[in-house]
């Protein structure tokens, strides 16, 4: 999807509140956000928005010389989920309808998203967890089993840290033979690295590749060759978060959504209201896909 | 008060809201976006945010070829304004304070600001003149009852449209004869014009005077110079409304400035909790006029 004219304000204020996670010096802040205003000033805005926040980690990157600013709330964040994670797992094993519960615990990952790194309270966890196992689900959950079920191979692709190692109970419930994970290639934000992965314990439970970008989301033209040709040929793709929601949204093959919709404008892109637990599929079932509606 | 890196996202947010609000064409609100990201981009942040939204706002009306974006807005809320005057003024008259209750009054009409335009429902008047009149009030009202008696003249620098109508009881409680009113020289937001002063009937209760700016506050340099004499002049100056704090906070003589402090950034300079009703005297009593704080 395009980036939105409301998107840009947001996409100033990320700037500067990733400016001030990477670094303490002042003017290291203004030159970040003098830059990204630059930047903005002249953005194709039918490009998404991930695609601008990509130049805006890169240049939060460059000009702080700290590579992972969120390297430390990342591993805090795993280390939060990993804390919750026999319970989480309990209350999916049961649930009435254990897949779906997972679901919704992968979703509840996607809410407690740390990327402004404002520590969390362990409470704040398990509220959102018990939030989410009682929550109206957005979607065609029989048909998501249907298609999951069907499917000989699953490209799963994750969103950041700390909810990487919810996704991992999802993953469990689908199969872990027949799934891959997709991280990103470098670091940005905190999207989840092989690293985040590996502390969530997927390296030994199924194949972690990497989309080969630091983008955050799946720009498809920015990932490694090898990531698209598995993209391409799987025969199910479960995308996790917003960043691959506006990424992939009008991706040249079916795709399962499953995020909260935190903003409004992705809330209205989607069709629904904002904070909707969502578990999309586009195009939907049966329709064709999409020759480039954003 | 210097722009703080945090209010550069909440200008830009403003730059997309009144586009919006001047035109209903989007390559106009994309115009604006682009020309006021670059403005941004060189802006020398020692000076006051009301000094970038001056701009931003000529940019709009430029673009838009609107000159008055906001003149339906300022109508209607006049409008809305003046339908509660009588209770307000009643509520004023039994109160034990009334110079206090009108004090709280004038801020109740800051809250309801309508500068982006949202339609507001006249129970939202109600509501919030009886929030008001019972909520803490942050300020020594003692002093200010004290200088405003003891003053020959008094400056009263106005805000908003709408608002000014709920500002003309306090200026009754002050004692019109000795009070000037000030707006603005040139349309810019929902500020009170001329034409708002004499819809809240205050040019045959006062004199009614204009800053000669278009600033969404009182930039002293930007203002007519019999404008800068009455300011320099006057025994009291009381400033409404966040604009005038941003612009004024370190000028050169006391002013007591009345408001509801809406953002943080402008609470944490003045010492209060965003939220709060602020009377509040800068310098305070007795203290020497800053030279330069910011």
């Amino acid at each position: 999807m395009r980036t939105r004219l409301d998107c840009v304000p947001c996409l100033v204020r990320q700037a500067v509140d990733a400016a001030r996670m990477a670094s303490d010096d002042p003017v290291v802040h203004e030159a970040v956000l003098r830059r990204v205003l630059r930047e903005l000033s002249v953005f194709d805005l039918s490009a998404s928005a991930p695609a601008m926040a990509r130049r805006i980690h890169r240049t939060v990157r460059e000009l702080s010389g700290e590579p992972d600013p969120y390297r430390a709330v990342k591993e805090r964040t795993n280390e939060l989920a990993l804390e919750l994670l026999p319970e989480v797992r309990e209350r999916i094993a049961v649930a009435s309808d254990p897949l779906e519960m997972a679901v919704r615990m992968a979703i509840a990952g996607n809410i407690i998203d740390f990327g402004l790194g404002q520590p969390v309270a362990d409470t704040t966890l398990v509220e959102t967890v018990e939030r989410v196992a009682g929550a109206p689900l957005d979607g065609d959950m029989e048909a998501f089993a249907r298609e999951a079920e069907a499917a000989g191979s699953i490209l799963f692709l994750a969103d950041n840290a700390g909810e990487i190692v919810l996704d991992r109970l999802l993953i469990e419930r689908l199969g872990p033979q027949r799934v891959t994970v997709a991280v990103k290639g470098a670091p940005i934000l905190n999207d989840a690295l092989r690293a985040d992965a590996e502390a969530a314990g997927l390296d030994a439970l199924v194949e972690v590749v990497d989309t080969g970008s630091d983008a955050p989301g799946t720009i498809l033209e920015t990932c490694s060759g090898s990531f698209r040709e598995r993209f391409a040929a799987a025969d199910l793709v479960i995308a996790k978060g917003q960043g691959n929601y506006e990424t992939l949204s009008d991706a040249p093959r079916p795709i399962w959504f499953v995020l909260m919709a935190k903003c409004a404008v992705i809330a209205d892109h989607m069709g629904c209201e904002p904070g909707s637990l969502v578990l999309l599929r586009r195009p939907a079932d049966g329709a064709p896909v999409s020759a480039g509606e954003s």
